[in-house]
């Protein structure tokens, strides 16, 4: 194994051992982790502001964001949620456990019900940082093409749900439904996928009833 | 500075001195390279298939495309260029240097006029990689999203030209033009912007013609 490849290894086993005690810690304090990974650009915020709003007369949510540069996601979700923070990240392309650890220090995990990780927008870095999180979603818009769960299989085979975003472009795109299940499903056989648009709220109810699945742990995960 | 620090640095500095070479190698055989970077989904291959058509007659033009998996872009391109090769890069989210100068070996530089070099879809990576080209040019669609210069200002900031893409749906996303080049001009202040949409040709012959500017060096590129 070249010295980089070793040294790459040794960082993400770290990764992997901070990732297993931060879940531990998520569990036993009743906190639900939800990593949303996607390309940048695929709806993340904008369903989030949408989820926020829905999910907080019920639970109570907290939000990480990760961005390379500028705050403008925690800005924008902060009207939607109590707790967020945003974590920029430099030239980092994705979010790690430490990161995630860093954020939190100090935060009362038993008062918070839901916690959304904004993971930085990339279809390639998140997918190797485990975050500690109770269910990674991935997220793709019908703009960006049916191909890209072959060509970016990693994510989609690491993710426990998938959300095609932005159905309300779906016709003005061509769409090809059929295609883009196949080809998911090609990389990932088990994937559950969804359809949901932000703005027209098509499938936002469905993706609430999922969330909640998955916090009592009846949702049928891959 | 850390080792890890370290070794990045002595990579992209064998990278620039490799790069460099190249750039050598294309200048002196007269070859005008284009590396196109931007998010998964921007529109990148549909862009040079109808490029590719357009300039064909007139020119020599030869593809690059990286991906992590499959070889479906590549193949997509072979109906409109005659030199086109795949570079599959596993989990590497950009291409550099050393694997261009591999895929070009034995390529008969002095009879290609244009080689475009269709980058890895990724908003970050690409955006340290010099790969010895002409012009660097980013793409960003309608549909991304008006903030994305701002979350990923290097890419935009190490670019020679910007293509805003998909403008055919422009008017379904409520695309704010006067934001986006605030922000572009923001993190670029030099940075030349164009609109096209590959779809309906709007703004091709104008990318046409930066092209074969770009070729004869009276393009004013930032």
């Amino acid at each position: 194994m070249s010295r980089i490849a070793q040294i790459r290894q040794n960082i993400l086993k770290k990764n992997d051992l901070l990732a297993a005690e931060l879940r531990t810690a998520f569990a036993s304090t009743g906190v639900t982790v939800m990593n949303l990974v996607s390309s940048p650009g695929a709806g993340k915020t904008l369903l989030l502001e949408s989820t926020l709003r829905q999910l907080q007369p019920k639970y109570a949510v907290a939000v990480l964001v990760g961005d390379l540069a500028t705050d403008r996601d925690a800005q924008r979700l902060s009207r939607a949620a109590s707790r967020v923070q945003q974590i920029t990240t430099g030239t980092v392309c994705h979010l790690d456990a430490d990161m995630i650890a860093a954020a939190i220090k100090g935060w009362p995990l038993d008062a918070i019900d839901f916690l959304f990780i904004e993971n930085v927008g990339n279809l390639v870095c998140p997918a190797s940082y485990d975050v500690g999180e109770t269910a990674r979603v991935v997220l793709l818009s019908v703009t960006e093409g049916e191909d890209k769960p072959l060509k970016y299989p990693t994510i989609f085979n690491g993710a426990d749900f998938a959300l095609i975003t932005k159905m309300d472009l779906a016709q003005a795109v061509g769409f090809r439904r059929d295609e883009v299940h196949a080809n998911v499903h090609e990389v990932a056989p088990a994937l559950t996928i969804r359809e949901v648009s932000a703005k027209t709220g098509e499938g936002i109810e469905s993706w609430l009833r999922t969330l909640e699945e998955i916090r009592n742990g009846s949702a049928a995960l891959s």
